[in-house]
């Protein structure tokens, strides 16, 4: 039987580079139209340009149930209006395979959601790992004047679910500055709790 | 349905601990008895003190399926005779589940073996990534003259089998000094390859 050989990989941290990785990929603000609740703001901001939000570099060495996906995601800072950057989020398409975030450099937060629209904020700074359970739903959040990175590893049958978000307006909350250097999470108008089958739905995904 | 609260650890590197963990131990030389070549020198070693060779602490969320432990392990730097302070190594009880190893100070390596004995190594220092593939033998050895301090991440339901070295009179090769810095392999004398109905229990144990 043929096996994997073993993968050395080095993090730069200020690049946000996996040197010896798989794959890569850019969200722009462009990718990301209808996450932000300051419509105008977006287009300002589109219109100055379309910078890159964040991008992602990982290892995939196989989707197999058992196997591991790790990498480092790079988001710059900025906001849309008062709102500060995030990622899409996801949940798992599995939804009981765990994430683990570690901090490298920068200020940010993870935003959980459960199923049932409990929101949960854990602060990230270097040398902070936050464990996303299974089931939750989760965005990362630059809340810093400088890059945000993160390492990550997830279960590399994990899937991601973006739609979930969509579906449901946004998020619970959103998070926006607060002051000069603050944060603040404040409700979405525009969120529409699930119903109890979908919530259904998402614990029926466990495998 | 109940689902379980995030978690947010800090890792502190020299100190090789993880904040916010759930489980710690330490391996003082007297638990590697056998591991070492140079028997005599293990003795005068032992006798003269009976150091903390290495120590994890990790996060154990839960142990099932799907879900994943992360941690931290420091080693401390040391030699009994020529051979390099090594951790115990192990394969996977459930073989085809990886690992993840991430240098954060110091100077290691990780010896890796496949069950028909082919043998792998892979120079880890900070910022490192050393991803270990299913199936593979792997053991953590301190070449430098400092601590090494490595974050890792594996499947929570991976198990370890330790006693495969054991039977084996140990890994293939062992690390030794090679001038004041250096490090080289060298064969194991003590090493009795497996057989082919032991490699095949190996691989029978993938889920």
């Amino acid at each position: 039987m043929t096996i994997m050989e073993p993968v050395r990989c080095t993090v730069e941290i200020e690049e946000g580079r996996l040197a010896g990785g798989t794959g890569r990929y850019e969200k722009r603000l462009s990718d990301l139209h209808g996450i932000y609740a300051d419509e105008a703001a977006f287009a300002a901001l589109l219109a100055s340009g379309d910078p890159v939000v964040y991008a992602v570099e990982d290892l995939k060495p196989t989707l197999g149930a058992g196997d591991m996906i790790f990498g480092i995601t790079r988001m710059a800072p900025g906001r849309v209006g008062e709102e500060y950057f995030v990622t899409r989020g996801h949940i798992h398409a599995v939804a009981n395979r765990p994430e683990i975030y570690y901090g490298e450099s920068g200020a940010g937060l993870m935003l959980l959601e459960s199923p049932d629209g409990e929101i949960r904020i854990v602060e990230i700074g270097p040398k902070t790992v936050c464990y996303v359970p299974p089931y939750w739903i989760h965005r990362s959040v630059n809340v810093g004047a400088e890059d945000l990175v993160m390492t990550f590893a997830y279960p590399a049958d994990s899937g991601q679910d973006y739609d979930i978000i969509a579906r449901a307006g946004g998020m619970r909350q959103r998070i926006v500055a607060d002051g000069a250097t603050g944060w603040r999470a404040v409700d979405n108008a525009a969120y529409r709790p699930r119903d109890a089958a979908e919530v259904e739905r998402v614990f029926a995904t466990a495998a």
